[in-house]
């Protein structure tokens, strides 16, 4: 009778009113009620992207997404710059090696995120088709300055595409007004929903770029994705039942307002890191992101710590990757958790420290997370 | 998007494993499917009360079970004692009247229970036929000494009723062993159910006595549902997907077992007992119950606490009731709660507190009630 509690940054949990809709009798795709529902659908990621841009719906993971776009909008003549910070870097520069572009990797120090100084030193060059960065790469915990980027790169000929996979919904993100020209994100994030759905806004910059290249495959081609979402529809079979939590996941972040839903993430994340600062633990990243904290294990401890806190107290966290392996936790503050889930989390990872022997002063990490949550609205 | 958390002592949170099962397709219940599983439900009762007399289900609330006991059991040539120190209490003085009986009233002062010397003298005259009592009272938090009491009644020809709605389940409770010849029980306390389920257990000292008695009523008559328990049916329409629910609600709370149950919600009570101090709260009890925790409203406070608490953190608790009323919340350690809940309460009650001008040691509830709750398991 263990309650299990996601707080891993991916997936997360989903709320019960998204679990109902989807549970719902499948209906036909190619109908005026999926037309409609989808119509509503765009408008809310619209308004989540904070773009006037149509968000075009992938059935596929937030990988699908980023590939599509980097398949299809980066300029086969120039360089592209990609920022390689932790794993989800790496992956987009493999992606873009796998499309045969010439791949100027900017590799940093674990922890540390791409600055708009370096982007602007190498646009500078005249060398670079587009930019590739992770807003909030998961495997480090650490965000980059997606606005200042998008000013450097918005007064250039070169594209901007962001990984917001982790980001959208969590961390403030103005896709139009920060110059971000393409924007991936997946489902099973802010979005609280199952995994299954990728999202791309596409700027106009973009679009004329993506218009003067040979699409590269089909089911990725953002275009068709283009042409069919004009008319409130996709160009292959919808994941009909996401596609119809989404609607309801939409409406309720909408409720809230999302600004409001970025206020609270980020105290979720202030919380976190003044609990693991209370009891003597550790936080790795130098520019940490507010939708994953990652906190290193202290003296004597290893994952044995995860194994724990999911065993005894139902919460599931994520572990370290690649130089982080074994020796830090992830914890997120995406989608549908709440001040009171983030301050029994922390109990469960003071009584999991204990319990391996660690002279952690109980209380201390909860007292500090409410003391920061006592504004929560 | 707030989430929401019953801390009421019934209704409960119902866990989403029984809320599937309760979403399957309706199956007829006049079949050895609906027998086989009922069989096991009995079983489950049986180990849940630590009875070896068949549990009867009635569909109906726990006041039709309370009802079916008294009415059934209570001889007419005697009089019957009933406790009465809370709302509950004056429910079965009321019932035990509309059937006739010669009730002898024990007035208890609020937040005091029934004493098993009192009992003991009363007993002594041999002209009572049944004592009633509320074994946990719920609306003062309160919870009598029923293996005492047990053992008092078990020396003389009169049988006990006990009111166990808000104790099956979350207090000690050992029917057969305390000689405890009435069990009344509802489904929506620590059975981790919907509302709609009765349950009755009977010793064999009782069913004399019944016997004996012309029933009063029909469908609240327990020897037609004791005959259809014997083979595993019921005597009229089964609840069926409240049935089908329990069936999972007790294999779940037989994997941990029933004596770790009992000890859990002990620690939740006392757990919040030392937040309460912490932040200079007072219990309200002198006897307080294990299954919910009467706490009194500081200087200036009122009801609006309750609306603040489901409005802003989306924890409903119950208020107080007559003498109590706008004087004390309530609030459950009965069923799918577990520490973590707890102590996210307990947050949210200071930030209640907090934002109706208490001036409250942020922190300290939750801190005291995290050190209370470190050898859970």
């Amino acid at each position: 009778m263990l309650k299990p509690r996601l707080f891993t940054p991916g997936p997360t949990d989903v709320p019960p009113e998204v679990l109902n809709e989807m549970a719902k009798p499948i209906f036909h795709h190619r109908t005026e009620r999926f037309r409609e529902m989808f119509g509503q659908v765009n408008d809310g990621l619209k308004k989540l992207l904070v773009t006037d841009n149509d968000v075009l719906t992938i059935a596929g993971s937030g990988t699908a997404a980023m590939e599509a776009a980097i398949a299809c909008a980066c300029p086969r003549n120039k360089k592209v710059l990609v920022a390689n910070g932790g794993k989800f870097g790496e992956r987009w520069v493999k992606v873009a090696k796998v499309y045969g572009l010439d791949v100027d990797e900017v590799a940093l120090e674990w922890g540390t995120a791409l600055q708009p100084e370096t982007v602007a030193q190498k646009l500078a060059t005249g060398q670079y088709g587009a930019v590739i960065t992770v807003h909030s790469e998961t495997s480090t915990a650490t965000a980059c300055d997606l606005e200042a980027i998008g000013k450097v790169v918005a007064k250039t000929d070169a594209i901007l595409i962001a990984d917001c996979i982790t980001s959208a919904g969590t961390l403030p993100l103005k896709t139009d007004a920060w110059g971000v020209d393409i924007v991936g994100a997946g489902s099973q994030k802010a979005f609280m929903l199952p995994p299954g759905l990728g999202f791309v806004a596409v700027s106009d910059k973009a679009w004329k770029l993506i218009d003067s290249i040979t699409p590269p495959g089909f089911y990725l081609n953002l275009q068709a994705y283009r042409k069919s979402v004009a008319g409130n529809d996709t160009p292959y079979t919808p994941a009909l039942t996401l596609i119809r939590g989404l609607k309801v996941a939409l409406d309720m972040i909408h409720e809230i307002g999302i600004e409001k839903v970025w206020a609270r993430t980020a105290m979720l994340a202030k919380a976190t890191r003044a609990a693991a600062e209370a009891i003597g633990l550790k936080v790795f990243s130098q520019q940490p992101s507010d939708s994953v904290t990652g906190i290193l294990y202290p003296e004597g401890v290893d994952d044995k710590f995860r194994k724990t806190l999911q065993g005894k107290y139902g919460c599931s966290v994520a572990g370290g990757q690649n130089e982080l392996k074994g020796k830090a936790f992830r914890v997120s503050h995406m989608g549908y958790i709440d001040p009171l889930d983030t301050i029994g989390l922390i109990a469960a990872v003071e009584y999991a420290l204990a319990s391996l022997g660690v002279d952690v002063p109980l209380g201390k990490g909860v007292a500090a997370a409410t003391a920061v949550l006592k504004d929560w609205e």
